[in-house]
């Protein structure tokens, strides 16, 4: 077993009473368990005496597990950061169920203590990345990896390609290429399934497509696929991972995206129901008859 | 390479002239090249010295390729019954293109030639299976396994679980379960994405669910699909494999589906394109300035 | 102001407690206001000295207001057997908010006295007439008229016309036509749109289209849809009314539905909001700062 | 009848030969018939002593019709502009059938013939117009006015409201707001329903919602729907007419959206299909078993 001894704390940029009374306890817990605790430069601020804060370059390569508060949308911007680093991380919501937060501030101590002491489950999760043609730089994603008009009112035009086959050129709003995770976001939103997140498996879904029958598509998680662009006009295209970070494509940009061999490792007190999540979270209705286990 | 020495020979039923002539061809340019041919029951009466015809057991121990002239419905029939055998299948079309069967009669002499010169592309899709509770009787689907309502204007109530976790109740016109072969048939209807044949997933798609939110689920193809029944009348819930045979499930009924130990191995000619045939058939635009290799 | 000297109950077929007291309540309240009270069969075995129970056409010549205590299913069967004799409705749950019945029994005594007292919203829902082609035969429907297979795993193929105008020839489950009062309900899970009950407008739903394309369809109220049965074996498909009542169709057999002259009357208590109960039934999102008026 | 006498003449904007070669057939054909002629600036530059050339305002105002030669999106253009000065149009497609230019160049004498000599069916479409509060700013659309994200990556949430009455606050990409005639652009690939031209009705299709239940919504022509933006930062909502002209909306921003007093009216030579046009169009299967007459 994995000995946590340093923790990070990264908390959502908010200065709710909610919130900080969240990180309160969370910092008073891990000095009781007598835990080495860096913070992130904003998160630091709600911390009395939380010293100087750490980048997440820094807090990559000291922790041994970061502890995420707030929604799904500080999670997502942990585990891209986190992702080249391999740590892992824990979710503690604000009150209100996330897909990824999911430790509840309630059972917030009784939860740290299960995962501090070992007994946990862990949950890998894909996490993609965006290269363009030409380019060293990499983008990194949890949920997606969004290709989509910008600044324009006119669609799109995207040539779709998977392992080198061309599968169409689509005319959209644009193109969401989801891992699983990443399914129960904006993927779902645009009509795309939900994928188990188990499954090796990338989601692509076309943003309100010119051709009906340009339905979502389902591919290996091993696929590589490229997104061509073709005639477009200047900063009409952009790239936009988890719906958090986005840069301009050129005309003629060719778009590579691929899982990436990092994972984003999540960690679960005992007892995480993936399908109770999704219950809760979208209001599937259960019945006392069924919740027996086979 | 696999040797091809005894083909089996199954046809549409269905005696237009198309047909007719097709199968004609097919058995004239076997005998030209000296093999083997034997055919089902009904395809013998259309060759002339046919001989008489031959079950699908016997077809399956003594075959070494089976040859479907007709459209996907005949090809789906025909894969259910070699799937215990393991004997692969090639589908000759009568003029329009299907998603299984997709040799052009135009090419049927040349087509032929490659696959039997070892010159082909291995394509091996997987294939349900259906068990009852409490029964040895198997049921098997190359597209879709589903359970719904019959001989009834009422909803559904279905409880759900995959590898014994509970995912919902449901009450709907029933629900898909279906193979990625199956993800361009009845799931395709029903709301359903396309997903690869080379991906190792299922996909459960409820029909006109009651609760919006009950959206379709791509699960791994390992995985043990559960169906329960509760609270049903007599005959009032079907169980359907590939739209073509069914069985009636009583009140308290437990259906497990999963990936079945066989598979349907279907031969393409080289040049063989899935997403070619995905836009031919659902109507995708090409471009030709994308139209080229990566 | 219509005087209600004389009021209809008709209760849901069950005698759960939470019925049983609030018809109780419903008798008291009316034997109170000197009101003289009619229900029909099962009602009346509810109802101590309830007398022999009416017949719907006993009741519709005789009553000035029928009250409806149930769910939507017993409202939609209530609303049917009135449609021919104009009298309005109201529409009392147990407890859980449906559509139609929008009075909750919590201020039952109060809604009523209101309503009794003049004090109410006519809301005037259209209601669908199907005659088959040859017959005299009518069938009332309050929220949709489905044509769809039945007994068989096949699609059917219905020809459809509006106003005499070829529309489409569809390969399907089945078809719904609604009324704006039908489109929260089975049409809505066939992936309708919602349609505003003041509108005068039909709508069609084909369920499960073979072809993508083939999406909802909005037409005048006053439009004559027409369904063409083709190539169907017997009993092969069948028409039901509000998911309640079904008839047989013939091959070859052609039914026109459109809207009856009838209408089914509702009445709300002041302060009826349809867009909040459509908030309250799908799970809407309000929010305090839009929820002040224009 | 109508008196055709001076004929205006809006061109797509392109050069193409088949452009150049039906207009200059339109110039000569309106020249044999003695028909005087106008051409907006763009036109004019394709015509052969073309003269200078005309604004919208100018052609409206001396025009008793105006022809429009190229796609759907040169008729948008043209009928907005037209909208205030009430006169016809014809739509002359350049060899693909639109939804709104149906005349194909192959019968342009003919057809102009019919419809010059009072042979035609006047088709009369709704005019959308969309006025901020506090300006007396008028936008109009023959399609659809959508209020959506601009310049961000986040959703935006939207009030609505329909003649006053609060319906949702809704997290999504944007709204679209349709006419019957914007059923088949926009709001389809957005997942609304088809509407025929000939029902008063608007439809509001929110744009990948964030609620799965917040489905598209058909309303009376009549209503008066306003749209509330709330703490969005500047320019990241805009409100753009048929895809083609787009304003800022600022924060706090209502937008009252209503059917314009105006109207486009279509002209079409005999024989005008509206279905036959949705089945070319959409790929509807017909069948000629159903295509005679009711």
């Amino acid at each position: 077993m994995h000995r946590f001894e340093t923790i990070g704390v990264i908390a959502k940029r908010d200065d709710g009473p909610r919130l900080r009374s969240t990180v309160e306890r969370l910092v008073a817990h891990l000095a009781r368990r007598g835990l080495a605790m860096l913070a992130d430069p904003d998160t630091t601020k709600l911390i009395e005496s939380g010293g100087a804060g750490h980048d997440s370059a820094d807090l990559g390569e000291r922790c041994d597990l970061i502890i995420v508060v707030g929604g799904d949308g500080t999670f997502l911007s942990a585990a891209r950061a986190m992702a080249p680093h391999g740590v892992p991380l824990v979710g503690i919501n604000l009150g209100r169920l996330g897909f990824l937060v999911d430790v509840s501030p309630d059972h917030l101590e009784a939860s740290l203590d299960q995962i501090l002491g070992g007994h946990y489950a862990v949950d890998d999760r894909a996490v993609l990345e965006a290269r363009l043609d030409g380019s060293e730089h990499i983008e990194w994603a949890l949920n997606d990896i969004v290709i989509h008009k910008w600044n324009t009112v006119r669609m799109v035009e995207l040539g779709i390609f998977v392992d080198g086959h061309f599968v169409n050129a689509q005319r959209s709003d644009g193109l969401i290429v989801s891992t699983p995770t990443g399914s129960t976001a904006y993927a779902l939103s645009g009509g795309g399934p939900l994928v188990h997140p188990a499954l090796d498996a990338l989601l692509l879904v076309p943003i309100c497509p010119h051709t009906l029958s340009n339905r979502p598509l389902v591919v290996g998680g091993e696929s590589l696929i490229e997104v061509r662009l073709c005639h477009q006009e200047s900063d009409q295209v952009r790239l936009t991972c988890d719906g958090q970070t986005h840069l301009p494509l050129d005309d003629g940009a060719r778009v590579r995206i691929r899982r990436s061999p990092h994972r984003a490792r999540l960690l679960h007190p005992p007892g995480h129901d993936h399908f109770g999540i999704l219950r809760a979270k979208l209001g599937w209705g259960g019945h006392p008859q069924y919740e027996s286990p086979c």
